[in-house]
């Protein structure tokens, strides 16, 4: 019995574990409360004192009620310094390599798979054509259930995309491009439905904005999108505070996530606070349901069981673990996902290119005047220690900012490997 | 400076004071964070700890960081035992007291106003007409801004009423009934708009139901409520889960709202834990959100500032206390209120009727013999000691439930004075 509770326990995650020991502790309160028998609450305050052995070892520390683990802090906690270096959430990305955030080990922390050779090669199989470069290059590098995506693809099974942004900001910038002109070929390869929300809701709650300017920059941000050239019979670009009110079954599903997430829960994916607004707090549920066909009756004529293929970048991904563990609970089917790296900033790749500091970001409304300047003025090139140097070696590939920016843009291999020498 | 500090202090809620504890502490984190100069810390040290003071003189209780007062705890932990016996949120009235809840208390503690005669007498001149029974007998007992109404009202500005319904069940028991009576009434002597709120989702949150069965619930109960007889073309009812997939007014109200709420807050209104699910905790902007005249711009042809009359039981004030707190905030006005006193269980006053426990509700379903059964059966007269005693002097008309339910049901004054009799 306890040789198995602790098989048990060792698959759970430091939120579960956490979860458990709490549900064990207000059962020893009621046992306790409704004067239950002795033996009865010796058994449950065994089994609570071995719920938080366990936490403690999975975490290297106390349980403490009320304080969740947050899981990217606690696998942090548990290894060395020099590992010690990415943070990555829906807001925040940042390491102190140069040559980036350490995907391999993104992989792991968040256990998602890697794209490797075997899916390409299956996906070039699937669509009989060249993988797209940001395949081939590993820019989109890690998934989630990719294989049931083409499982269903090979059976003549549908499926449909969706993708997002929120727009912080009249102008994007082309680091944002990079998961729609990934979703374009998709779109085109697979021939697919695709939705695109524009999270004005969530810029609004988390921005210094009215209502009306976050509209305002999800319609600018919409003329973006569309200039990606999405099949315009295929794709459904919506903004939240417009969709919200004028679908029959959005709001349904996202009420469905909001009854099977706790504060607990979201305190721990995404480090929320008692002093959060109580709309950020349940806004997560927003982005989850556009993963349920469900809220798009109009499109799938009602149908509810149409897998969904979700490309973002992987510091997005948090929302979909969450949505992937609501999905088998309100009976719909868990999304797939395809992850990307981040796109640079101009001043390297410690960061990733963010619209609110326009001195590390070229936008799409630059003139090519500007983007010169700016290349010139901020690129990061990994100099030599002298321009002599640096003239007859040339900058260092691996963390050369204009170089990363040509393996996202340049679509012919040869020419990029001859750059590279 | 200390002095106009504490008189500050003295004019705010545990709650209040509790947010200004918590921001003053992170204010001073913040500050060692940045490694501001020393006497500027030390001031704001000092300030953290008069603050804490304050709370601790206010409350009785030291702050503790994360757990903030419940409003009603903490009035009550003020207040000696034999006070300490009402119990009133939006799902539990409970007291020990066979005549019911002491509802001059109730109005110290919510902090709203008494109608009083003067208030019946000045609705009286406005409308021209005999007040309903309800105002006569103090079933509707309290108010908040009930004088800005009939200012309105009286310089021919236009309001409108708000009322609504939890649908929990197929049948509504004769206590629902109470505000909606109310509701009639005052859309009859004012000729104004009225919406009603079904709260679909609110049921399918708290309770073991299908989004299905809910929306069912709701669609019977408005049977139940049309049958009042509300001007058809005045009246708009509606359900969360249908009204908020197709306005183009409702979402952006709620998101407001939910901009403006903390988690801290509605933990010391509602008493949510960490453990409850997000849509729990971001329903109360649900709710409020038809107090603003915004939400319905099909009815308001966008008017946003129309005032609204909010006409329910006393136990849905929180909600509304949390509305008024927020209106000013986002450019909205502040809803008044009518609150009325809750319909007694056949078991007697210490409790409301509940749809829950079917032997201390009469349902709108039940057949004429059914309840004539519930009545003899269950119905709490107060007895005397013995039957002689009972026939000679008659039940006790401050704790008999059945001459309570004809105080709601009987208009005739002279007669219901006869039956006391």
């Amino acid at each position: 019995m306890a040789d198995s509770l602790n098989c048990d326990l060792k698959s759970l995650s430091p939120l579960q574990l956490f979860e458990r020991v709490t549900e064990q502790g207000e059962k020893v309160r009621a046992l306790k409360a409704g004067k239950a028998p002795k033996d009865e609450i010796d058994a449950a305050v065994r089994m609570l004192l071995s719920l938080k052995q366990s936490y403690k070892t999975t975490t290297g520390q106390d349980y403490q009620a009320g304080l969740p683990p947050r899981d990217l802090e606690l696998i942090n906690n548990g290894t060395t310094k020099e590992e010690d270096e990415d943070f990555v959430d829906p807001w925040t990305v940042q390491t102190s390599n140069a040559k980036g955030v350490d995907y391999d080990k993104l992989i792991v922390r968040f256990g998602s798979s890697k794209i490797d050779t075997d899916l390409i090669n299956r996906i070039e199989r699937a669509i009989g054509q060249k993988p797209h470069r940001f395949l081939r290059r590993g820019i989109f590098f890690s998934h989630r259930d990719m294989d049931q995506i083409l499982d269903a693809y090979e059976n003549k099974k549908s499926f449909y995309l969706y993708t997002g942004r929120g727009p912080s900001s009249q102008a994007m910038h082309v680091g944002h491009l990079i998961p729609f002109i990934f979703t374009k070929w998709l779109q085109e390869v697979f021939d697919v439905p695709l939705v695109i929300q524009l999270t004005d809701d969530e810029k609004y709650l988390w921005k210094d904005l009215t209502t009306e300017k976050a509209y305002e920059y999800a319609r600018e941000n919409a003329k973006d999108i569309i200039a990606c050239g999405f099949d315009i019979n295929k794709t459904f670009i919506f903004s939240d505070l417009d969709y919200l009110g004028s679908s029959a079954g959005f709001y349904k599903n996202i009420v469905k996530v909001q009854k099977h997430v706790t504060f607990n829960q979201v305190k721990g994916i995404f480090g929320f606070t008692d002093s959060d607004c109580i709309g950020k707090i349940s806004f997560p549920a927003i982005q989850a349901a556009p993963s349920f066909s469900s809220s798009f009756p109009q499109i799938f004529n009602g149908k509810e069981n149409i897998q969904c293929l979700i490309p973002c970048a992987i510091d997005q991904d948090p929302y979909f673990r969450m949505t992937r563990d609501v999905a088998p609970r309100i009976g719909m089917p868990k999304p797939a996902l395809m992850h990307s790296v981040f796109f640079p900033a101009l001043q390297g790749a410690q960061t990733k290119m963010s619209a609110s500091d326009p001195n590390s970001s070229i936008f799409l409304t630059d003139t090519p005047k500007q983007i010169k300047t700016k290349i010139n003025k901020h690129a990061f090139s990994g100099g030599r220690d002298t321009i002599e140097e640096h003239r007859k070696y040339g900058g260092n590939c691996d963390v050369d900012v204009s170089f990363m920016y040509l393996t996202f843009f340049l679509e012919d291999d040869d020419k990029l490997e001859q750059l590279k020498q």
